[in-house]
């Protein structure tokens, strides 16, 4: 990586020239920014909203494989993977701090096409760099987000609110992004094995973009408001679909059912997933890597969203007892259970997720 | 580490196990805590004031040593030196999100002792633990801590804001975390020639707590509000006195001067520098680490000050012309220089700071 290109030592810079290369551009966009990049802490007015705070730490080797993975996309999916949890919440974000530690190997190119993507969904999702930190690493790049978002009081959707009777909504569709992972890795096989080898990626671009280059669901946040939905629960599928479905009714205290017939899956999740051997459904409730959200509203919201094509019930909230189950196509009972990948486990390298 | 010990595979627990097991003691106290780890994101009340938000990557081998620094100080001092950015905005701490990377050499007591160290902190300072993300790392430990805090717009001391005339004040002593790191790394050097050879710290307590065990100085931020004193510019000290003067001077667009016969040295400090062969001025302008709080105050205001033990006037902000100086002991004038540790240049390991 790099090799054959412009190769600037970052220890040229240092770190303060460093922080200051990358963010001198930044310019703050939101109301809810005071003061960025630059002092001891970055200043924030939450103009009498709540603040919503989340914050993830991407390892390499663990969330992210530079063989296939392009810096400039793991700066933009870095940000879309924190965003993503704000807008879990039925908030809007507004700003992200970054901190980033790598390894003598990266030049400072490489830190440019990271930030590259970040700023691009910084700009596309209009946030704020408001702050950061830059390091060495002895153990290849980190990058730590934090996102802060905003919300009315009463609009936030927790994961515990969900009530009996409720319709379980998913927004997009599932699995694409985990297939996309397993042909990505697929070819990481045939070049190690065969380096003359190009790419087969022909026909695979939706499933490639979705492991990529997700896309955080800001308008679904956005779609709600407008039809005057508050979600009585809500997350985000990072984990699959049954992890997800098991933390709403865990926390909710309620059970769930939803139906296999139901879960969205685009036709090139389906088609893939057949060619290599896997379950479609598995795919989405196990997969994970989706970013869509899941939430469930009262059923006199129904009319209100039945239209909507980006949104689909795919079931119903239970009583606690009734546990969490799937009705499969041949109208079988399944206890579904949390599958979604585990960041212990690295062993098991199928299972993607953040 | 943790040979002889108890040892729990983090496995068994799984990422949410884990998460949960850390947490489950959690109460949130501030008011302006309103959700903590549990839900897509923590949901905060800023009450009108404004948010300060700051955020630090910690990795093993670039800023911490686990051969001589105990895991429950660890976690104490990554939330000192982040709270330390929250004081040195002239604001009052209230969260922290804290995300852990461990690899599998790390068992399950060692997060505990890690978690022990961040809740003792928490405790003493007021700070709720309100999110965070734990996840395997192939090599090494990192830490990435968010802290959050809050101020009245009016109130908040930025780095900008230092005047002609206005006097330079710092809190406590400088100097003694760095030697506390000289003394730490030559015992270390002389374990690893002898490991028979018990390390001699005798005399040494005050350097080497102040190394491993900073404390952030919120009383300085109280202190100030009783006096009535808003001070016209704040920094904390992490990377030395003449690195965090020189950026006061530059972002204010002033001058400083100093006297090296004003700058707080401990006793214990003066002597082992000598003991060393080191000039304790030296240590104090380019040490690093000592987290005190360096920050200017109109004249006006020095009578409300002068009997506070705690805190010395060591200059004076001059014209931007006149640049930042230090007047020595002899009276000869000196140019100062950033000479405070750099993260990247990890060759130098006698250069501390985080």
């Amino acid at each position: 990586m790099f090799e054959n290109r412009e190769r600037t030592d970052i220890n040229e810079l240092g770190e303060f020239g460093l922080i200051k290369h990358l963010t001198q551009h930044v310019e703050l966009l939101s109301e809810h920014s005071v003061k960025g990049v630059g002092d001891d802490a970055a200043v924030l007015d939450a103009k009498n909203l709540s603040t919503l705070v989340s914050t993830d730490l991407l390892m390499e080797g663990i969330h992210f494989d530079l063989t296939y993975v392009p810096l400039v996309h793991l700066g933009y999916k870095a940000v879309q993977v924190n965003l993503s949890d704000i807008y879990a919440m039925n908030g809007v974000a507004a700003q992200i701090t970054v901190s980033i530690a790598l390894s003598s190997r990266f030049p400072l190119e490489a830190v440019e096409e990271i930030y590259k993507g970040i700023n691009l969904a910084c700009k596309k999702y209009n946030i704020d760099l408001v702050g950061g930190d830059t390091t060495s690493s002895k153990q290849g790049l980190v990058i730590s987000i934090t996102s802060i978002g905003y919300a009315k009081p009463e609009d936030i959707a927790y994961r515990n609110g969900a009530k009996e009777h409720d319709l379980i909504c998913v927004s997009g569709d599932l699995g694409a992004a985990y297939l996309g992972l397993q042909i990505l890795e697929r070819e990481k096989q045939i070049y190690l094995e065969n380096p003359k080898i190009q790419p087969d990626l022909e026909g695979k671009d939706y499933l490639i973009e979705r492991q990529l280059k997700p896309e955080a669901r800001r308008d679904i946040v956005a779609l709600l408001a407008d039809l005057g939905i508050k979600p009585t629960a809500m997350i985000d599928v990072s984990d699959g679909l049954a992890s997800e479905l098991l933390h709403l009714a865990d926390q909710s205290g309620v059970g769930v059912t939803i139906y296999e017939e139901k879960i969205p899956l685009d036709p090139m999740t389906y088609e893939t997933a057949r060619e290599l051997g896997l379950d479609p459904t598995v795919c989405a409730l196990s997969g994970g890597e989706d970013y869509e959200l899941l939430f469930t509203i009262s059923q006199a919201d129904y009319a209100k969203l039945k239209h909507d094509v980006d949104v689909t019930v795919i079931g119903h909230i239970t009583d606690k007892n009734s546990g969490a189950k799937m009705i499969s196509k041949s109208e079988k009972v399944h206890e579904l259970k949390a599958q979604g990948w585990n960041a212990f486990m690295t062993k098991n390298k199928d299972k993607p997720g953040t």
